[in-house]
Order: C-alpha cells, then structure tokens, then sequence
C-alpha cells in the first residue's frame, strides 16, 4: 500500500501547492480562522470519515480515518492559522488579508496534510487502525488551540501522534529529527512593584520603587546562576524596567516585563518557583506590594526517543528519492503547542527543508518576506506518510 | 541716625507695598528680567549713587551708596527674578505675565530694599563706609546670576554681605538665623548606560543595560550608607528608571535620572568623587559605556558664625517694636545662590517671616497660591538697616 | 551655703585625689565591684544618711540626703566599674589588679562624689529637699547597671538628675554640655545564615549561604541610604563575614556580626524595624534560615535642653575661678547608660575637661595608657555642687 | 591479526591483573611516579621498541612500536600516578605507601595497557603503521603531565590518539562513549580585596572591604545568567568568603576562593573575560586593590565525533563476547589532562565499566574505599586493541 501510497502523492503535488497558495492568499489569525476551518471542513464533505468542527476552544477540525483492519490509532496534526504581520513578499498570492500572513508555513502544514489524507482516505481499507487527522487551530497565540483538544478527551484514543514543521534551515528534501527536549518552554511576566513616592531630599519618608526593582533584578539573576542545573537551559530575562519618573521625586512604583525560557520540565517547575520566592521575598525585605502576572505559553515540546529513533529509521530505510537527506536538527529556542500532544501521547514533531532555491539566506519564520520552497510540501506528504504506514504495519 | 532711619522706613512702608505689588503683576522669568531691571535702574535714575546695569551675566544691578565718612564695606543683595508658575491666587495683583508668578517673594525682596537703599542715600553723609546693593538677576535657575557677579570682581572690596529670604513659616514679626550650613547643596545627574540588545532567549549575544542600571542602583547606595560622614547629610535620589521595553527584547540602553543633596562642601565633594567612581567602576564592570551629565547647581550655603552671631545679638538688642521674635531656625533643604557669596565674602543670610494674616497652613515658597503678609516688608527693612548700620558702626 | 561648700571642697582636694588614686590601684570589672561597693557604703557608715547597698542588679550604693528644708528631690550619680585592659601608666598608683584598669575616669566620679556628698551631709540643714547620691556598678558592660536602678522604682522620687563624665578632650578648668541628644545609642547584632552546602560544580543541588549573606550586605545599606532621616545619623557596619570554606565547595552557612548606631530613639526604631524587615525577606528569598541575635546596647542619650542650659548658664554665673570654660561640646559617638535615667528623669550629662597637663594629644578613655589631670576632679566637684545647689534653689 | 590479539590477550589476563595488584601496593603521588616508571621502563627492555624516559615534565615513558608495513601513525595513552588518599580498602594488594592510593584506576590503566603494548610487539611485523604506547605521569596534580608532552613535539606524527578510564558506573563488560565535549574544564581563583579598616561607626573613614566583596559576589552572578550561552555549561561558585573580623571594626581585606567550570573553549574563554573584567571593574568601583589568583587547570576535553563514532561501531561491530554493552555515556564533570592531546590530535577518551561483581552502590574514584572488578582490564585491553587494529586497518 506504502508504494501506492506514495505515487498518488506525487501526482497530487500540484493540488497541494494550489492549496498552499489559496490559504496563502486568505490568512486568518488565530481563533479568528473562521473560513479556514470551513474550507478544510468542506474539503472532506463528501468522504468516508467522521468530521468533527469547532474542536477544542475555537475553529479546530478533527477527521477520523476508520482503516479496513484492526489496528492502533495515530495522530496526524497540522495547524492553519496565521500571524499578525504584513506580508512584504511578492509572491503572485500573496495575502489579501492586509496585515495578516501566513509566515510560519501552517498553509503548508495544512495543504500537504489535506492531500495525505484524502490519498489515505482511499486506500483506507488496507489500513490496519485507525488515523486521526488533527488540523489544529490557533498555534500562535497562547493558550493556543493544542491544549483544549487534549482536554476535550477526543484524542484519548491515539497511541502516538507525529507532526511537522517547515524550517528553511535547510533545502526541501532534507528532514530533521531531535530526540528529547526539542523546542524550550516559555513564559511572560508582568512584576508591578508598588511602594511610595515622596521628594528626592527625604528618602526616609518614601519608600523607592527604583531601588526595590533594581534589589529584584540582582536577586533574579540568581535563579539561573545557582538554582538552574548548568547542564540544563534556563534563562530569566528582564526586559522591560518602566520607571521613567521626576529626577527629584522618589518613584512610587514600578513594572517589569520579563521573558523566561527553560529547555525541560524540571527546568520551568525550578524557574517557577524561585520566581515567585523571589517576588515574596521583595516584598518583605523592602515593604513593597507585588502584583505578578506569571503566564506559561507552552511547555518544552519532549519527542519520545524511541518513536524518533522510529522516525529517523523509517525515513532512511523509506530510500525515497524524495527524502534525500535524514539528520539529527538541534534543539530549538522556539516554543510550539504541539508539546501539549507530546505530555499525554508518546510522539515526534520532526522538521522538513524549506529554503527557497537559490537562496543562501533564507527569512526564517515569522519574517514578513518568508518564504518556502514548494518542493517540501511533497516531501512533507511523503515523510508523514511513510510514518504514519510504517507504525501502522502497513507495508 | 539709625533711629532716623527706622523713622523714614516706617513712613514708606506704603511705597514698599506699592511697589511689591506692581513688580508682582510684572513678573520676569530668570535672565529674561529685562524690564524689572529697567525699573531698578529707573529708581535710582536722578540720586547720588554709581549704577552699573547688566551686572554678571543677565540683568544684574549694582547701586554703590558711598558714605560720607570712612569706613567698611558692606553689600546687601536682593533677587528680582519670578518663577515659570501659573499663579493661582486671588490677589488684585495677580501676575500680568500668564505662566509666570513672583512665587518665591522676591517681589517682596527688591521692593524693601529700594525704599531701603532710597533712605540710605538720603543720609548717606552720615554713614561710615559704603553700601553696595545688590539688585541681583536669575536666582532661581542654575548657574544663577549670583556667581557671575561674584566672579566679575565688582564685590572685591565688600567686607561682608548679607541678604534676607521671606519664608512663610513663621508670621511677619519674626526673624530667622542659622548659623554655619544652612541651605543644602544640590546636584543634578542623568546617567545614561549604552549596552548592546539581543533577544531574550539568547543574553549571550547581548549585554543587558537593565541588569547593569539595577547594579548601579544598588551600587550607588553605598556612597551615603558608607562614604558619607554620618553627622552630616547626603542624599543620593535615583528619581528615574528609564528601562522600558519590549518584554522578550534585552534592553540595549537605559537612562537614569537623579537628584543629590549635600549638608557641606566636604560631603559635595565626597559624593562627586564617589559618583564619578561608580560610574567608571560600571564602565568596566559590565562593558558598558556611560554618559554623565552631573550638574551641581548651587553650594551649600554657609553663614559665618560670627557674623550670624552678630545679626542676632544685633536685632535682639534693637528692642525694635517690629522685631518682635529673633530665634534660630532650622537647617534648611531648599538651595539659593546666595551661597557664591558666602564662599568669598563672610556674611549671613536670613528669614524674615510673613505668614498671610489668619493663615494657620500657609503655602510654601513656589506653590502657586504663595502669599505674604505685607507688614514682613518693613519687618526686612528694619532688620536689614538695623544690620548694615550696626556693621558699619552707626549708631 | 553655696559659697561654703565650694569652700569646703577645695579644703578637700586632697582627699578626693587620695580616694580617686585607692581606686585607681583597686579596679573591679563590672558586676564584679565588690570591694569598690563596700569601701563606699563604709565612706558613709557613720553619716547621717539612708544607705541602700546592692541596688539594681549588682552592687550599686544608693545614698540619700534628706534637706532641713522642703524642696525638689535631685539626683547625682558616678560610675564606678572599671574595664578588662591592662594598664601601660607608669603612675604610682597603677592598679593592682592586672588586666583590669581605671581606664575610663570613674576612679575620679567616685572620688570627687564621695567628698562632693560629704560637703553636702554636713550643710544638709540648709539645703531645701533631697539629694539622692547614686553609686552605679556596671556602667561599662551592656546591659548595664542604670537600667535596673531605674527599673528598681528607687529613683521614681527624682525631679531631675544629673551626672558627669571625665573628658580629656579638654583641659581642666574646661566644662562641656550638649542639648538634646549627645550620645549616639549602639546595636550589637549576629546574624546566622542557615542555607546548604554541595559541590561546586552542581549549585543546584545545594543554596549558596555565600550568595545569600552577600545580597543582605547589599540590601542592608538601604537602611541608611533609604530609610534615615538624611538630618538624623544611623550607621549599619558589618564588621565580619565568616564565610572561609573549601575553594570548591559550596558554603553551607556564614556568620555575620555588626555594630550599629544611631543618634535618636526614632532612628533606632527605625533601624530596628528595617534590619528584622531584611532579615524576613531574606529568608524568603533564598529559602535559608536565619538566626538572628540584636542586642540594643544603650539607647542614644538625650540631654534636656532646657535643664542643659540650666547647667550652662548656671555655671557660667557661678564666677568660680576653677570653672575657666563653659561651653558647648560637640554629639559624641559612644554609649553610656546614663542614658536609661534620662528616659524616665528629665536631667543633664555634662563634660568635665582633665587633659593631663602639657600633654597635647591625650589618650582617650579606654586607651591602656589613658590619664587625667586630677585638677579635673575639684572642678567636677564644684560644678555638680553649684547645679545641685542652683537647683534645689540654695543661694 | 586481530583474532590472534584478542587470544593473546585473552591468556594474558592474569598477568594483567598480576601487574596491576603490583602498582596498586605502590603507589606514587603525581611527579614523583621514580619507581613506576622505572619498572614500566624495565617492562620494555629487552623487547624490540624504541623507550624514551622521563618524557615531558616528570617521568613519562614513550614506547614507539613500528610496525612491518606502512601506514598510519597512533597514540594510546594510560596514566600511571596515585592520590593522596588513605586507602580504605580490604585488598590483600593494599597500598604499602601510607597516605597512597591508586583511587582513580591509573594501575589498571597501566597494566592493560603494558600487556596490550607487549602482544602488539610480538605481532608487529603484521601491523601497518605505528604505535606510540604512551605511559603518561602526573595526571591528578596540574598543570598534569600531557600538556607537557604534546608541547615537546614527540607526538607530532601522530594520526590520531585514543584512551580509557575506568569508572564504576558500570559493570564490567561496558563500553561508554561521549561524542564532542565530555568532561568538563575547570579553574581556580583566589581574589583578594584591599580596602581599609577603620571603626564600625566612621564608615566615611574606611573603605569597607565586605561591602565589595559582597557586590563582587552579586555582580559575579551575570557572567552565568547573562554572559554564558544558555546551551553551553558555566559554573561560577565562590566557595570561601573570607571575611571574618570584630564585629565593631570595619574590614580592611576579604579573601573570596572558589571554582569556576566550564563545558566548551568558548565558555571558558567567556568566563575568563568577564571574570576580570569584573575584578577590574571593582577595583574602580569601590577604589580597592585586587589581587587574582586564576588558575585554569584542564580544560574542557573534546572526543572528535567520527573518531568517536568509529570506536563506537568498531566496539559493536566486533561482537567480542567480553564487550557485552557499547552505549552513550552522559557528559562528565571532572577533568582531564587527556584534554590536552585532544587540543592538538584527533581522537577520543571512552569509558570501561568496572563496578565490582555484586556491588550496588559502588565507591566512586577518589574514594579511600575505591575498588574495581579485575575483569575490566581484559575489556579495556580488547576494546583498546580493537580500535587501534581497525584504525590502522588491520583485519
């Protein structure tokens, strides 16, 4: 079946990359990707499969592949909404929604997975199992779409999820892998530090908000000197320090911003907790009252080791004239809700070349000239494929 | 002659008045004081004096009264500048000049020591010495008009110097002495820290100005809680903070803003000396580059004992109906330019009170509702002629 | 009678001398001035006085003089411990008592007390009230004897007390006072870091006690940068840090001890309050333990000015030929538990001058080779006989 | 040859262990290894090689083994001195120099590494290329004894380098492996800070020594939190503050140890830089003197992946019955002078498992109570000799 499998993706490549460009075209930001979300419903209207729409908490859409035989479950996401930044390519499709984009490849995501599983829609009573397609909403912007469909217990069934993601960090044909801590988690924190102000000449009867705040960003440097294992990432930035006031009056009060990065579990729960010993601790030692705002985005994304030793290996041994190139990617700085799959399901969320050709310098994601080499999309059908047959038992 | 002399003042004191009033519907913001000095000049127009206008850098005016016998010299000086205040009052002579208010009294100043001088003049045959008043420009913005005078050599010849303030702490009657340092010093600064910026998932590529400001916070405390003699009185205000920013983005620069204040010479020098180190020491300490602006505005202001001495026993021993309470006062916070006389002439400068009538909270010098009690003017005038006369051995 | 006694003492001078230099050759340490004790409650055996022995917690002699005639009740006292140094004199009177010294002067308050009350028992029919003559063990060891005495309710009669410390800061003949506050009070604190230790290589399996101690030294000198009045004098030194350990191995806990000061009830109040406020968040934000030891020695000592002119103006009228000098000294820095009278007892410390003669720099108190001239202890007497008497309105 | 190298070494096992048990009874401390060499020396004599003694700056002993055909040129290095530790051991071969142990394994390095040294001269003639036994001195003392022999050139024509450590962390039968940077590069500070000491309540008189101490340590804490590449290891630990005094004196000096680590070069080199810059930067900042200490001991050692991988596969693909296991082993945090070789020659430093049979918890190197389980020479000498057969392409 794998080998059919494989000639009518080739053949459909052209449809992908019509999809691609018609959902470039009409982007849609997160939570807001109404007519996306009926788009792909549309696309499976007339087959054989379960639609489920408004998955989880906004537009998500999850279709069930019953196969012929008995066999596991295996998810297959790809998300489809878009950012909030202007498109400066020149691309003949480029978006028509002014000031949104799709500059982070889900139109990819979304084209490549709609073709796979219209082909594994056919061939389905040669499938051993069942298959999920996932195409998930709003992975841009916390708390995103991921988490919601976990907790909805619709994918309680799956017994392992895969996933891709286009990096123009490397050509189409070539496909990444990372086993373990693959993308860092992250988190936003908003500190309002409120003491008194008073005049510059009599400090004894205010209490100074600047020297609190600056007392705080000492203290928090602490935190990933000697609380974070050295062998782990862990990294507190402040980035924001507002406390522009009069030169002669004492500050009354001040708001730090701050970004947190940590490359594991331990790492975030270590972090977490230091953090606000530290919050508390401030607010005894100078009488200030803190207000936090501590919001996780998403966690450290884990690939199951096994099941990516299980993807390397089936893509290399797949001697696929497409995949050309089978590596190990290093970890990421970036975050992505596919880690809330990989806490309740073993998976692999594994990585597909994109760089345009003839470019030496690629916009990477999220720039507004990004871009992609439409090759991958092949590539990404065909890897997911040989995934997905592979650890169903389908030769 | 003196008991002549308190006659005529008494007599004019509705000139005083008069002329209080119109100079305050006049006011004229520091070094731009040009009709107020044309009005000085014009006052002593067609008397027996030297009159040197344009005195320092502004619109100084110094009027010599030489006596008809020999004798010391002694300079008496008041300020005629107003304030960039909206006056609030209700007075019928409510500033002309929108935005601009004598709110500080210095109407109060020049108007005594016209009428002053004018009855000087009138028996200056029978004083020892000479007189030099001092009708002096821009007290109340830095650099001030008081060093340029000084440093123009034309005071070379003074022996001594003395000057007034009206201060509303205290009810018309009274009169005020402190002895030693009595005003505090004052010092601007604005600190401004070029690091480099980054994004806040990778501090290694940068260099964190926030984290170099807040050490230089904390740093900065040590010079009052260790470099300060702690029998005198220093005050190392960071008012501002600037630091804000995006959350996720290492802030590539910060700039901060503050207020110092000093009891003496010794701890302004200390502070300089200690200030400067710290900011070097940062330099080096986290690779930044800092620009300083440090901008002492007026010393500390030190009257000589002696005679401060002097100017109480003498106003005690008056036994002047209108001079009704002589008392120390205490240290003040404010600063005044008088003090760049004090450093080269040995003198006193001190406070002649004029809490409105039935006032028990009186607003306080540059409120935009400061008001007087009229009768303090004769109070000035009286201590002021009591002073110079007993200086220069008049009985 | 004042001119009598005067009189009288200086027939006695040689007296005090011979008691002063017995005592001089006989120092006890604090708590530990048994003999001292005895040899002044067998001085007033025979006299016709109320003895009260071991008074306070230890051996102070309390001696009432009850007046023929209705008046004020006053009271006078001297210290007589003396300290654990070994004496460098050569004077012939060296103590016998090796490594325990007179090096403070209260061989001398004793001496010129005894014979100043002698005086006065014997001219008790002219005097209007009652003089309380207060012998105070433990002056020089925390927490003192005054405070018990006090606390004891035997001195709750007295309308004012007074007392006087040798000074050789000036020469005999001299007389200092301050009003107000004069000493500084003192703090003694030991604060104990409890964190854990680990491998240097590993902080996150330990909590750095280095790091901890290091941020309290940081934030400590907020107290006085932030939280004293800048007019008021307040100093936190952390004289020790023990923190020694392995170079590689991470400190387990440090051991910090201080010495802290401050000029007023109010600033030691709130030096107190910040200092336990640090300690708080510092065990928060470190997650260590901290033991805290703060022993407040004695509190700042507060002059009553209205009694302190009463002592300056009184001895300035005295005219007496032996009282050359009258004038005000400079706050001090040390600590006396005079201070505890003056809590409860409106009174007056005053300074009597005893460079020892044509010596230019004198060793001051508690040097081993501290000395007095012993002219000092005639003017000491006849000062305190003139305020006693001038109070309790004797002419 | 290679089957017939690993029968000879499989008879030779009991000398092996016989050596071994020989060195262990005695013992040298590094640089003074006289006797060990000597009897390394004699081990050669008689046999066909060339010896050169006292290699680099101690007792090296170079053997060159040049084979009977062309070919590529290898080093294979074990290093022979013991620590000062008290052996706690029950072994009948106790160590008979008190206060001397081989705690590290360096007598099993040395004894599978003469006999696998004296089969391959007996099989020479077969082997392509040449071998450099390289029996190297001092390794646990720095500078160590393998900076000294790359420096002399001697190695110069090596190809390749390879080495074994023994660690109990697994049973014997064993291999581990680590591909790039491996164990970690240490370095030592002591900083002295010069302030000047003076009395607890005249800071403005001193200059407080733990008042920069402390902000030394504070500030210290950002070259870990913003300085190091969250992806690399930095360990910046102060282990020792020295700075105990009278708690009424204000600290003159504090003397501050402790142990910096690092995981790469260009960590190492950050923390190098920053380290000073901040020790200058202090020395501005609170105007005191510092003297560093800074003592790098060995730097990060660095496996070469391929040659990594080819040990790895070799390993694996021998399917020799007594190298049970060939797996990744994590990255260490000791150091090692093997680091030295690996700055200039390819190649790599893996692991032979050797707890003792039956034991759980072992005792780890540098414990008095450290023992191995013999059978691990035999692995170490095949594994050893199966790497340098494939490299010099013997069958």
């Amino acid at each position: 079946m794998k080998d059919q499998l494989m000639k009518m993706l080739e053949e459909r490549e052209d449809k992908m990359i019509e999809i691609r460009r018609y959902l470039h075209e009409h982007p849609e930001l997160s939570f807001e990707e109404e007519k996306t979300a009926e788009y792909i419903a549309d696309f499976y209207q007339d087959k054989d499969v379960d639609i489920e729409t408004n998955a989880g908490n906004g537009h998500g859409v999850i279709v069930t592949i019953n196969g012929g035989l008995p066999g596991k479950t295996v998810g297959l996401r790809a998300d489809f909404d878009a950012l909030p930044i202007k498109e400066e390519t020149d691309v003949p499709f480029k978006s028509k929604n002014d000031g949104v984009m799709h500059a982070c490849g889900h139109d990819g995501h979304t084209a490549y997975l709609l073709i796979l599983a219209d082909c594994l829609i056919q061939l389905k009573d040669q499938i051993k199992g069942t298959i999920k397609i996932i195409h998930q909403h709003a992975e841009e912007q916390p708390p995103g779409g991921a988490k919601s469909i976990v907790d909805s217990g619709k994918l309680d069934d799956l017994d392992s999820i895969f996933g891709i993601h286009l990096l123009p960090m490397a050509e189409a044909g070539t496909v990444g892998y990372h086993s373990g801590y693959s993308f860092n988690g992250r988190t936003y924190f908003k500190l309002k530090i409120q003491a008194s102000g008073g005049h510059g000449s009599s400090p004894h009867k205010a209490n100074d908000a600047i020297v609190a705040g600056s007392h705080f960003v000492t203290a928090a440097q602490t935190i990933v000197s000697r609380r974070v294992d050295p062998l782990a990432a862990g990294v507190v930035t402040i980035g924001s320090f507002d406390g522009k006031g009069s030169f002669n009056v004492i500050k009354d009060s001040v708001e730090l911003e701050g970004d947190i990065r940590y490359s594991n579990d331990e790492t975030q729960e270590v972090i977490n907790k230091e953090f606000q010993r530290i919050v508390n601790g401030l607010e005894e030692l100078f009488g200030v009252t803190c207000e936090l705002t501590y919001t996780p985005d998403y966690p450290p994304l884990y690939n199951d080791p096994e099941l990516t030793q299980f993807v390397a290996d089936t893509l290399k041994e797949a001697n696929d004239r497409k995949i050309k190139v089978v590596k190990e990617f290093p970890k990421m700085s970036p975050s992505d809700d596919f880690a809330y799959y990989l806490e309740k399901i073993p998976g692999s969320y594994f990585y597909i070349g994109c760089t345009p050709k003839g470019v030496k310098d690629p916009y990477f994601n999220h720039h507004p000239k990004f871009d992609i080499d439409e090759d991958a999309l092949l590539v990404a059908a065909k890897s997911v494929g040989h995934v997905a047959c592979s650890y169903l038992d389908v030769e």
